[in-house]
């Protein structure tokens, strides 16, 4: 943890906060912090600051805040995310949230399993706390919001224009198509928007809808990753991709 | 598996191979093949080709196998990797071999705990099946090169030139450092040597001694990934930065 996320609610008047369960635990054996001790904090969709403690007991610890004037800013990439294993989304929704995205869209698609929308991990209840564990782990504070889509035709038709108005389309594909980095220099833009098919796939009625809904196809190379590395991997360039236009500008 | 992998020392004289145990078991009950079907095969460290089903009974299947004339080329990128937790090297090989790297130099540091060397998964016989398995999903056939190194400064000093003679050293390090995409624009290279730092990074002396042999900041930017993370976007950024350099030649 390189920041310790607070709830705006958590916070008094005065910028104090009371900690227990598992933030004081890990004040007390993981940092070690004595009274007098200062650390990095920041607010749930809010800005990063420093906290300085108080007092630290078994029951709690009382932190006195003060914070920077703005929040960071949202992170330019949003993923369209054909719903893998419960088990493969449960590893990636820390990883996502510490690279870095905006929304994360779970979607059906032709090769995804109808029983992996029942998963545990799909109740904000269980992937709240990885995607805090993710920010925690990469000094943001910005939540990405989660939604869920069991029709992948109504997603794409009809909800998607409001979801992520801004942004280059780009749908990650095995095979032969341009990389992230040359799509993103032929298609300039400030956000970009990755779609990222199942273990098997996006199928060919699904890759032409999206087509017609705007979707540059990119593909990764000539080797096929797993669907949670391929997720890292594609995230990473999209982010690459915009760090390098910025450069260009 | 998108690729069935052989050894070397299981074909015959006339290229056919008898498979049981665990290929079989993927042969019968995930591909679901009959005798006279054909699927992507490969010999480790070899060529790639196409077999055809002779037989597949409930003991054992034989494949009679064609190969192309040359195997694929080793991946440009070396990995030399600060030892991260056992839990997490189990998970890194798959995907690192996956991913593509020739060498996977393992190291110690300061802020290395020294029983992960005692680590079950540091043995060939757990780590190559691991490795295996990412080059099944790759489809590829080059076997990364382990070693494993208890003392980082004789690695440095003594054994990295042997180890990977050419390339550009790269250090990731977090803070203030140019990307991998502009170091290798900076300094042109047909091979990456890229070094990954522990959970809580290099320290001074390790930073400084891998200067004086050569190697150049690079940074992920400003956010701080959890080591397994980092690894995969690293690697993922090394071989894109190779890709853009062959399109700018």
């Amino acid at each position: 943890m390189n920041l310790m996320l607070i709830e705006p609610d958590e916070l008094t008047h005065d910028n104090t906060v009371r900690l227990s369960g598992g933030r004081l635990r890990h004040l007390r054996e993981v940092l070690r912090v004595a009274s007098g001790a200062t650390l990095r904090v920041g607010v749930v969709d809010g800005p990063r600051g420093t906290a300085v403690v108080r007092s630290i007991e078994r029951d709690g610890a009382e932190l006195e805040c003060t914070f920077d004037a703005t929040a960071p800013v949202k992170p330019s990439v949003d993923l369209l995310l054909a719903l893998p294993r419960p088990k493969v989304m449960r590893r990636l929704f820390a990883q996502i949230a510490a690279l870095g995205v905006g929304r994360i869209i779970l979607t059906n698609a032709a090769r995804v399993e109808r029983d992996y929308f029942d998963a545990h991990v799909l109740s904000p209840a269980a992937y709240r706390p990885l995607l805090i564990e993710g920010l925690q782990q990469a000094r943001d504070t910005r939540l990405p919001t989660v939604t869920i889509h069991r029709q992948f035709r109504i997603l794409i038709e009809d909800d998607l224009e409001d979801l992520v108005p801004d942004g280059v389309r780009l749908v990650a594909h095995p095979g032969e198509a341009p990389s992230i980095a040359q799509q993103a220099i032929a298609s300039p833009a400030n956000r970009i928007v990755l779609a990222v098919g199942p273990e098997g796939g996006w199928n060919e009625f699904e890759l032409t809808l999206m087509e017609h809904h705007g979707f540059l196809a990119i593909s990764l190379g000539t080797r096929t990753l797993r669907s949670d590395t391929a997720c890292v991997a594609l995230l990473t360039l999209a982010h690459e991709a915009l760090r390098g236009a910025g450069h260009r500008l």
